[in-house]
Order: structure tokens, then C-alpha cells, then sequence
């Protein structure tokens, strides 16, 4: 996405390339609807921020849309000014697929046992060693310590929605947190193996990572200071 | 997407064609997510409910699903005994296009009154002659009163959902206050010009027919003696 917009930029004001720096990496598939980023244009650039959104848009792929364009202050980092994340993530959790969700979320067919879910979300809040619920593994990760502010499960019928909200969050953890509890709601894990994965650090106790497409990059915070652009 | 279905049956089940009967036809592009449909099976068919849907699904395209099958009682017939519907038609009111409701929602990018927008929905509410509202014309249409029990709008963020939901809807009926009400957000009529294009019949005093892919037919409400089924 990010040289998509690259390229966009490239063609609509002289002196690129324009490196777009976002507020974080998404892998593949999931989809990024909140995603914000910040680009620093030429002086030459002199575009209202409402006729660059509508200039992008006429030069983005149908998939790729610029949502809200802002002047921001000069000192603004889409990445290093974030302060919070909030991710999404819908279930379809009956025995037929929904074709309205294809390619939006993640097919469950075996029904879930949804309390079990909701009490066990609760226990992936707070300051917690996350390094058993990412696909990063290795010698790189050396801090693996995040702060989930939020881990709520909202049903409507058999579609379920995750709301995931933190600081931060590590290479395809929220994918592994989803995969967790939907696979604590097929009887796989108690309260107390949830417990011992967030203390044991252990990759191969915790449940898998849950499939892309389910997955939104929803909202992207920023402090106040951070927010101080027209 | 009868045929398809039929075709599926006519696969799974000789002695067919088997004639399948929906609660109503769908315009082309719009969504179908509360369908309903009975068919009559052979006594030959022995399939559970269950395995039914199953089977039918393994066969059907990645965009149509069977998302229920019941044994209904053997009069029950879904278009007659369907006493209401209820859709849903989504307008997503931002310069920018939503990429992740692309064939699923209007792009209306002119900011709307949505209070305007609300009020003028009330006005539909009730039993009343909608020949002016519907894309039906000419002399096949003598009776045009129907009851809207609902004509409900509900927003969240630049999402605006109207839901609709009565007892008969004529043909691009929904659509056509869809249309009427979006522009009435756009100040092209008052909540007057609505009363007089419900009075006056006239098709080309009423607003524009909302495009097909928003709207979203969410479900059909049997009487509790039809729904004795298993």
C-alpha cells in the first residue's frame, strides 16, 4: 500500500520520491481502514489538503482510498506519534459462510461456547509479556512487554467482533490473541492455560494465529500535541 | 439465484426439477442475506435439515450460501405466509470512497442534513399509497397502498444505515425512498414536498431511485403457524 501511494504521490508533485512513512506495517490481507501516515511535500507542493485527498484518490487503485488529509505540525510522525491502536476482528461463527463477509472475516463453523470467550478476553488485558502470542520469533524480540488497554467481545448473531486496543503490539499479536480465544471457545484452553501462556512466553502452548482477512487496523490515536494540525 | 439453487437440488436429488418458491424477487445487485425459500423434495430425499444445507453448499457458488434449512409444515409456502420484511440500505456519506464496503453501500460524497434526513424518514411510516416510489409504472399497478411499520436511519460515523421494514414492498420501493430521503439530506425536498409526492402519486415528483448493491434484504417474518416447523 504504502509505494502504491508512493507512486501517486510521485506522479502529482515534481521532486519525489515522497516517502510515506505510516503508523505501522500491515501484513498481508488484513485490512487497514484507520490507517493514518505522514508524508513531508516539497514547499513547491502547493496543494490544500482536501485537493491532495481528492488528487490521490483519482490516482489510487479502487482498493486504496485516502480517507482524510490534514496539514499537520512539522515536527508530526505517524509512527513514533501513536500512542494507541485499536485493531478489529470479525468472526462469522456458523456452519455456513457468509458470502456479505467474504474476504472480511474469519469462517468459524463450530459454534463457540461465547461466555467462555468473554471471560477469557478479560484475562489478555493490562501489561503483559505478549512474547507467547506473536509469530515473531528469535533473538530480535528482546522487549516483548505490551499494554492491551481493551479485549472486548461484542456478538450480534453469529457474527463476533474483537476490539483490540493498546500502545502497541507485536508482529501478528492480535491474530494470535483472536486465535487463542476462538479456540478457547472450541474447549481447547481453560482460564488457568491462558494464564500459563501469558507467563510461560511459550509460542507452541498458545492457539494459532487466526487468518487475515478477519483482521482491521480500525483507529490509530494520537496526543493532543501530535493532533495540533488543520 | 433460484436457478442456482435449483440446479444445486436438481444435482442432489433426482425426480427433479425441484421448483424453489422465494419470499420475493431481488432486484439484480442487491443482497439477499434473510432470504427465504421453500421447495417440495420427493419423499425419496431422506436428507436431515442439516445435511441438506450442507450438501447444497458444497455445491452452490462461493456467493450464494444456504444459511438455514428446516423442515417447514407441509402448506407452508414462503411468499404467501410471509407477513413482513425488514432491509437494510447502507449510504456511506464521505468525500472518499470506502473501500471495504465497495459493492455493499451508496457513495453519496455530499455532506447530508442528517437531521433533515431523519425527520423526512417518519413521513413514510404508515399505510399509504406508494405508486410514487416505485420504478413500476403503467397500468398493471392499481393497487400501491402498502404499511412501513419502520423507516428508521441510524449513523455511525459517515455510515448511514436506513432500515425499513413492512408488510409489502412494491417493486424498487425501498430504493426509492432511499433515493427520496438521501436527497432530501441534500435539500432538494422539504418534509411539504414529501406529503405532496405521497398525496400526488407521481413518480417524477419523488426523488431519485437509490442504486441496487447498497441494499441488503436482512430478513422475513413468518406467522407463528408457518414457522411450526422443525
Amino acid at each position: 500500500m504504502q509505494q502504491v501511494i508512493e507512486g501517486a504521490l510521485a506522479k502529482l508533485i515534481p521532486g519525489g520520491p515522497h516517502r510515506l512513512q505510516g503508523s505501522s506495517r500491515t501484513d498481508a490481507g488484513v485490512h487497514a481502514f484507520g490507517q493514518v501516515a505522514h508524508v513531508d511535500l516539497p514547499l513547491h507542493a502547493r496543494l490544500t489538503p482536501r485537493k491532495l485527498r481528492a488528487a490521490l484518490n483519482a490516482y489510487l487503485p479502487d482498493d486504496i482510498r485516502v480517507m482524510e488529509s490534514v496539514r499537520a505540525p512539522k515536527d508530526f510522525n505517524a509512527r513514533f506519534d501513536a500512542v494507541a491502536k485499536q485493531y478489529r476482528y470479525t468472526v462469522w461463527n456458523h456452519p455456513a459462510v457468509n458470502p456479505l463477509l467474504r474476504g472480511r472475516a474469519w469462517h468459524v463453523p463450530t459454534k463457540l461456547d461465547y461466555g467462555a470467550v468473554k471471560r477469557a478476553a478479560g484475562l489478555f488485558v493490562g501489561t503483559r509479556d505478549f512474547r507467547s502470542l506473536t509469530a515473531n520469533r528469535g533473538p530480535g524480540l528482546d522487549d516483548a512487554v505490551r499494554t492491551l488497554t481493551r479485549c472486548r467481545v461484542v456478538r450480534s448473531g453469529p457474527r463476533i467482533t474483537f476490539i483490540l486496543e493498546g500502545s502497541g503490539f507485536l508482529y501478528k499479536m492480535c491474530r494470535g490473541v483472536v486465535g487463542t480465544l476462538v479456540q478457547t471457545g472450541m474447549g481447547r484452553f481453560s482460564e488457568a492455560d491462558i494464564l500459563r501462556i501469558l507467563t510461560t512466553g511459550n509460542r507452541a502452548a498458545a492457539g494459532m494465529t487466526a487468518p487475515a482477512e478477519g483482521l482491521v487496523l480500525w483507529k490509530v490515536s494520537y496526543s493532543g500535541k501530535a493532533r495540533r494540525g488543520k
